[in-house]
């Protein structure tokens, strides 16, 4: 199936400013594409990275600089269904998680993400389009319904996982080894407990 | 299978405080047990509450005060396996939850919470044991690996999201319609979406 990973090659993850510089978030947000991106075609899967800016790796890139409401919308207009789209900030993924996302038989299946996002979904119906701002894993569900489509969720913690706030960075070092995890550690990140929770500090 | 649910009854869901008073928090962490149990029941297992002070609810309650692991590698010991055990603080389970975690055919089976914690596991070997302070996840694949056992870990978002912190909140009305989540609209929570995010606010 083809999979679109939108990826902010322009600003990516500012939220992780109050532990990584602007060159260290691009070389994370970088690290953590190139895993998912690893995962989609260990599935056999067929990626296209929707880009906001050049970016090279790879897997084919569209640079496509508007919103990514917009981007996506029209990656899918011309895209004959079924189609796939998953966030670039998803380093826990591996090609059994996809396997649980293509596996459901409805019309669109999403896997939420934590705090009301939707970080992945396919959809098999050319009706279906994506609202990302505000609270989008209801929305998009009301898409779905007002769409008389058939809706499936998956129950995936890598998928609900993305790296947007420092505390989300110890989940990357707990629950992977992969490329974005080994660029955490090569900068000094580890794993550490405080007050019973296991947070990610760097020495 | 024979599921133990661990519940502080003196002192539940501290970290809740700055949104929720004392007895609020109780009858929170009430909300949440009685949904984990409804899973519980829904699929076909038999659970004991394993409660700090005594608690009324319809399973039975064994009431043991000492330390959460020491309680617990109490009731295992006295256990025949396969045996399981997950936390109250659960309110996304469901009963499919409980066939991905019963499902594998490894000696121990695992789902981490957010944070590096062990929100659930299904031993059927009678040499495992837990140590739930500091990091527990890493600490029981270790004691898994130390007694040469076969691990499996389950990849479900409905078993990662423990409700610890105000943050958490929001997961719970996002995805349930049940007993916490009705709970906490009769309260005057709501969902608001700030910077993006969908948040739970107070009216």
């Amino acid at each position: 199936m083809r999979f679109f990973v939108p990826f902010d090659a322009r600003t990516p993850n500012t939220r992780l400013a109050p532990v990584l510089d602007e060159g260290e978030r691009f070389a994370f947000a970088r690290a953590m594409c190139l895993d998912v991106l690893a995962a989609l075609a260990d599935a056999g899967h067929d990626a296209v990275v929707l880009s906001t800016a050049k970016f090279e790796c790879d897997a084919p890139v569209r640079v496509d600089s508007r919103s990514l409401s917009v981007a996506v919308n029209a990656a899918l207009e011309e895209t004959t269904v079924p189609v796939g789209v998953v966030m670039a900030d998803l380093p826990l993924v591996t090609a059994a998680v996809f396997e649980k996302l293509t596996a459901p038989d409805a019309d669109v299946v999403i896997a939420p993400g934590l705090g009301g996002g939707t970080n992945a979904f396919v959809t098999r119906h050319s009706d279906f389009q994506v609202d990302y701002h505000d609270g989008s894993y209801q929305k998009h569900r009301q898409i779905v319904n007002d769409c008389d489509l058939a809706l499936a969720t998956v129950d995936s913690f890598r998928l609900a996982v993305d790296i947007d706030d420092p505390t989300d960075i110890a989940e990357t070092l707990i629950h992977s080894d992969e490329t974005a995890a080994a660029w955490l550690r090569s900068v000094g990140f580890e794993l550490d407990t405080q007050n019973g929770r296991t947070v990610a500090v760097r020495s």
